[in-house]
């Protein structure tokens, strides 16, 4: 069997990739952890994620799906590629805990030459059983001259 | 066959029910009208609802997508039920136009007592082409007492 | 604006081709009607494509909204490629009436360079509402030679 | 916490039970183990599983996810239930592996009284990576009486 190929970007590496290209919503997210194929990220709920009552927005739990998957992405391949997201499902299965981060955890289950797809599981901080599951399509550009 | 349901509520009704509802982001979107199992909704872009380049964000486009499922099966169930949404896929197919609103319409594809289904295209205004489209799911709560 | 490109194949060599590449199944469905975007088809129904109680099988109604996408991006980019299903999303809405043929309708909302996105709705023959519908998007393999 | 529920029906009760609803495919299947919120299920593959050059169709690979889905969520309601999909989403993400068995395994992420959500990964047999990925929403019909 093929060996499982190591990330070529650290924690802190994507971190400031994303300052760079994503500077308006960088501060929202942390990168938590990044292994081979998986990284734990961490969306830091202020004001703005929040819906009436407290709970997190389906907006916010969509952001943080997509960047996890992003960032899952960008790991294996390293920070030349600019991918777009293509496809995406989610499903809403319980409400966010008030008053909590979000935390997700996005597997890379392909690395294509073109496509990249990912699983994500979305969790309100110290629960056991997940808010959201997302599937991830991202589109890798192919590579100029 | 069946005579087709006329709407509940009318444009000004549901914009009055989500600024109750949505106090936080009502004033981002404008019911443009409302017919038999279909509405159109506008994003009012805004510098938040931007990436680098000027190109309105995923999350937006989910945004708005997920408000015009909402405003179609609120139309046709009036205002006294509670939906939330359980599951959304998307396809992000063009890049958004920088510089204009998005505009959606949501169809009502079926009516149940315990979901409705929505098929949504969203536009770029002014473009013939859609940038994305996208399949939604509500739960509809049981009617209590 | 652009005009509106025509299709490249008409319904009789979408069935020759269809004969052709998916020998076994092939005489499972009609290609009923191409148009610009658009095309209809038909499953015809056998006992293979029934549930108890004579209702159509979930794979059945996947089966025909997988191969209705198939045909419209072939209609419009001709028999050279062949393209494979990336995504799928289904929403099962109504059961299926008993004793008559599916008709599907899959209208094209992107052609790409390498990827073509699709919207099905299924109906059973001679039924108002839909009881599927489908997105769909192929991978369309890069030009060789 | 919460203590996990255990698995109310062994893998001989529910192959029984697909047997006795669904005799026309059951035999195509095998449920290989069952574990609280987790089944592993098997597809035999036989020639009409099959497209041209031996790979396994599109329409077996859903039906394999639906059914690994359905199993999952009976294994922890019990057989009384008579519950139906009403949305799925698939990535297609390799070719299955010629001459070989797919085997699926379904992780229940939520069941609610209304709804049950799935996570299925399905493989070759003998290989590491999957060949596609499905989410699957049952809907779980009220009890009556």
């Amino acid at each position: 069997m093929a060996e499982t190929p190591q990330p070529k970007m650290n924690e802190a590496q994507l971190m400031d990739f994303m300052r760079e290209v994503f500077q308006q919503v960088a501060d929202d997210f942390n990168v938590e952890e990044v292994k081979a194929n998986e990284v734990t990220m961490r969306l830091k709920i202020a004001e703005r994620h929040l819906r009436p009552g407290g709970t997190v927005s389906g907006p916010s739990m969509f952001a943080l799906a997509d960047v996890a998957a992003y960032i899952v992405t960008l790991a294996m391949i390293g920070p030349k590629a600019l991918a777009v997201t293509t496809n995406c499902s989610l499903d809403f299965m319980r409400k966010p805990k008030a008053g909590v981060d979000l935390i997700a955890t996005a597997k890379l289950l392909k690395l294509g030459r073109q496509l990249s797809v990912s699983h994500v599981l979305v969790y309100s901080e110290g629960m056991a059983e997940p808010v959201a599951q997302a599937t991830m399509t991202y589109a890798i550009p192919p590579v100029s001259g």
